[in-house]
């Protein structure tokens, strides 16, 4: 039997990716660059060969809409979906709607910075009656509490579990799943298959719009650490872009 | 607890409605006459109040595309969403690429109206190494037996037992199930539904891109027989509209 594959795709450019702003779980739709994007992943698999065999997602449009993108692109709407809340974004709090330049510029490099990228500091909760809160959201009346903010670790915890139950089976048995997904649930699960230090995250960036492979063997070890890239170079010049956000107006 | 409710939406047109051909599996794509139906589909879910809880879609583009578009519409994309081969269209034989007014001139319209209409007459089968067959589609890897060709029974004898074992406990449950298909697959269900005659059948002509509600009590009893579109006068003119198909060149 063939290995596995996990094929990680973070969603193209969103509305307010381009506007600078907080997202986390506000329900921003792409904008046509994002689009664009998601069309590009749908070719790098096709042009690559890689044949997903089901795909995940977040509860969230912009993850959604770069899957049925790619998969429309790939002529591979019909394979089977499964949507979770456990791979959105991360909740970011009453920082969600704010832009980064002027939360920078308001609280300061270390604390913007720490809001950003430190493993277990979550932003202050957002209010309940908050215009960005998503507590009552019909699409998260299940769960018995929607959260108010995250850290990565929050993620970690609400993620991995799940996806070592639900997802990693499916890899293991040889089939290649495809998982659409946000900037930090993306790097809540390469913080698990990588062995990533709560301290090295830190400095970890996920490009928009690239499929990243993992190829596991039958036990569930990496085959190739950091996983691979189907556009090496687009890649790298992604993952600077990320780490550059905040500085931008 | 709330009745369930059952919402049929058939696909807007694809390009072989446009162009005028037999399609049957063929995976042709919407136009965008097709899109624009599906997304008024979507601004009349909105609009009704109707708010689907879970998607099925048979495992052909133009039926998965006009769900997303509608659920985007609807702002709904983040529901469930279940795929399967017995939502199919009707295989259409060897008629399957061929225009329907050439071939209604070719047998004359007695052999024509049999195989669009009659209940358990199907089309001369497709040969394997058709351009048009899916012998050795991968998305129909799993079934014992890929058709070479469909009479409406056959339909019928392939989806009915599936909606009953998947799809109504879900209703019956309460729940409301948006059912994105075909002409012929929704014409088998609406005459399981609606205890339509093997005869009856062929007058019966469902629109495309309205949805069409059945309210169902706890058993099973259909409330509003022959069901309730959400926008009755385009759909007296959309069935009209396919039931002059093989008129036109």
């Amino acid at each position: 039997m063939a290995n596995g594959k996990l094929v990680l795709l973070r969603h193209g450019q969103s509305e307010w990716n381009a506007s600078n702003q907080f997202t986390g779980w506000v329900d921003v739709d792409l904008t046509p660059q994002g689009e664009a994007e998601a069309k590009r992943g749908g070719e790098l698999l096709k042009e690559k060969g890689i044949v997903p065999t089901v795909v995940y997602t977040s509860l969230l449009r912009r993850a959604i809409r770069t899957a049925n993108i790619a998969l429309d692109e790939a002529d591979l709407l019909w394979i089977p979906v499964v949507r979770n809340w456990r791979l959105n974004e991360r909740h970011y709090g009453a920082l969600q709607g704010l832009n980064k330049a002027e939360t920078k510029e308001k609280y300061g490099d270390d604390q913007f910075m720490a809001w950003r990228r430190s493993y277990d500091t979550p932003p202050p909760a957002i209010e309940e009656d908050s215009t960005y809160s998503q507590a009552h959201d019909p699409r998260y009346a299940d769960l018995s509490e929607v959260p108010a903010t995250e850290c990565l670790k929050d993620v970690v915890i609400r993620f991995v579990p799940y996806f070592e139950k639900e997802i990693l089976p499916r890899v293991l048995a040889g089939e290649t799943v495809l998982v659409a997904a946000h900037g930090n649930s993306l790097r809540a699960l390469v913080k698990h298959l990588d062995n990533i230090s709560d301290a090295d995250i830190a400095g970890l960036n996920i490009p928009t719009g690239i499929p990243l492979v993992y190829e596991l063997d039958s036990e569930g070890k990496v085959l190739n650490p950091g996983g691979t890239y189907l556009d090496p170079e687009a890649a790298a010049a992604g993952a600077a872009a990320v780490a550059a956000q905040g500085a931008k107006k």
